[in-house]
């Protein structure tokens, strides 16, 4: 591969991941691309071994990491660590334990993977400082989609972010590159890629979102939909940061004698009511709160007729009492 | 009818418009209802009915706009004008030329049939001061999810809005109304409403979304889908509402010999920064800037290495000169 001129799907993904990891390589950062041995992860791993060959300073690795959830897994892994490799990129496995928990099996081997993502190195050492994903165009318009139709707001709608975290900081850079092309970086790379038959389970509803619902979107409504759905992420999320830091100036303002004031909540804008409440209730550990909910407990500002109260799940209650709300357990 | 019981449904779309039509009714507003003769204003017209004979200081009526468009839409206009004075309402058509204009024919009709529904009636006398559109909740999710698929931001997400305008007033009641229930509603109240056969032609784009797009969203994804569709409309509502209200505030600030600040916007959030290029140009009268060109534009701003401008449609182009962006014709 070394000798093999770029082609169009690879320089693409070079282009993507170049600058971010010149500054890496300036800052010293030692840097950890995840790969799954899929395609997006796979062509990912690729980009960053053509970057460090160009620059010797950049400190990359990449890590695959084994959920040991099905058979084969390991072997998986292994073969996706001897693709890297032969690469000329450094790369190495760890197995996790994925716990069973109450917050579901894909949200708890995500939990377990990022966790194994964050970690020192296997002799001990520093954390990463800088850990790359996969992500693609494709993956942002599909959590755009579930966004909307779980229908929570526009922060829903902001999909994932392009950076979060620090120590390590995790960064997508391909949220403005195609799966297909990916996957055309692959052949390209000469890479034979894994495909995940998880991918393909129509038990997810990301699954059947990929499989059934967005090929008929893009046939009815042209390709251009998902590029449509992963801009409307980069505008919520915007949308949505800004809307959240008025909420935590305007909160200051509103708490009063260890509850919500409602005069005071009554004269915020519309947009900014619903997040107050919720961020009330979150500072005393109730967290996602739904719409009804907030709703109800709004009506006990701008409806006030001597209402009983709003029952949240867990046995609490909103009351007001004296103009203001108070969180009774 | 005017002694049968209300069913389930009927009794659903009466209690959407009762507060409203007795506000009207209080404020001897003319109330006017807009009734193609298919299900959802036929419905509508219905629950109006029932009102003004519960309430005969209620002064409303039915207008059926007959855009002859289509073969035998003069006799589908009558009908539908029968049918709602069988209800104990009166009604009446109105013939419009829809004239081939450069919007489009949906768009051109679109417009005759509002400056209609906005007319003074026959004997030249007053406007209506409020006309009811029967849009639903359906109807709200389809334009959610065309507005999705623009990826124009939050706005286009917002759909209809329940109230615009003034003198008249338009009032959409529906929007919390289940389609199939207006439906339902026609079979409690005996009516036969009538079917566009444009409704399910597949040139057009909602066409195509309703039947082909939205069956397979619910068959995957539930029913559900739809209600947090509309949910999203009321959430982006709120939202856009209230950034558009602080970029006009911002707008103000930043703007200076004839141009905008390049300072002053690169020093407000990045939520506004694109609705501020788009507010200034609207006022110059460039309207509906496109996502690459407003990020172009901002470039000029954020990303500065003398650039020689960026080219609008019609020939303009927007040009940084001593940190002041100008619009050069």
């Amino acid at each position: 591969m070394a000798t093999r001129a770029l082609g169009r799907a690879g320089l693409a993904l070079v282009a993507a991941v170049s600058d971010g990891l010149q500054r890496a390589s300036e800052q010293g950062s030692r840097v950890r691309v995840a790969c799954s041995g899929g395609p997006d992860s796979l062509a990912l791993a690729a980009a960053v071994a053509v970057c460090a060959r160009r620059d010797p300073a950049l400190l990359a690795e990449a890590l695959v990491v084994d959920h040991q959830l099905q058979p084969g897994s390991r072997e998986v892994a292994h073969a996706a660590v001897d693709a890297v490799r032969g690469l000329g990129l450094p790369a190495r496995t760890v197995a996790v334990q994925v716990p069973h928990s109450g917050e579901g099996p894909e949200a708890a081997a995500r939990r377990a993977r990022y966790e194994a993502l964050a970690a020192p190195d296997a002799a001990g050492g520093r954390r990463p400082d800088l850990v790359l994903l996969g992500h693609t165009l494709d993956d942002q318009a599909e959590t755009v989609l579930l966004g909307l139709v779980r229908g929570s707001g526009i922060r829903s709608l902001a999909g994932m972010p392009a950076h979060f975290g620090s120590a390590p900081q995790f960064w997508r850079p391909l949220l403005g590159v195609r799966r297909a092309d990916t996957e055309r970086a692959c052949v390209e790379w000469g890479l034979a890629p894994w495909h995940d038959p998880q991918n393909r389970d129509d038990r997810f509803t990301r699954s059947r979102l990929r499989h059934r619902v967005l090929p008929v979107l893009t046939a009815e409504l042209g390709e251009g939909v998902i590029e449509a759905l992963a801009r409307t992420a980069t505008l919520a999320t915007q949308d949505a940061d800004y809307l959240d830091a008025l909420t935590s100036s305007a909160l200051t303002t509103i708490m009063g004698d260890g509850g919500l004031d409602c005069a005071r909540l009554a004269d915020q804008p519309a947009a900014l009511q619903g997040r107050l409440v919720r961020r009330w209730l979150a500072t005393v550990g109730i967290v996602g709160l739904d719409f009804e909910r907030t709703a109800a407990v709004l009506a006990l500002v701008t409806h006030w007729r001597g209402q009983k109260g709003v029952d949240l799940p867990g046995g609490h209650r909103v009351v007001r009492r004296a103009g203001v709300l108070f969180l009774d357990r």
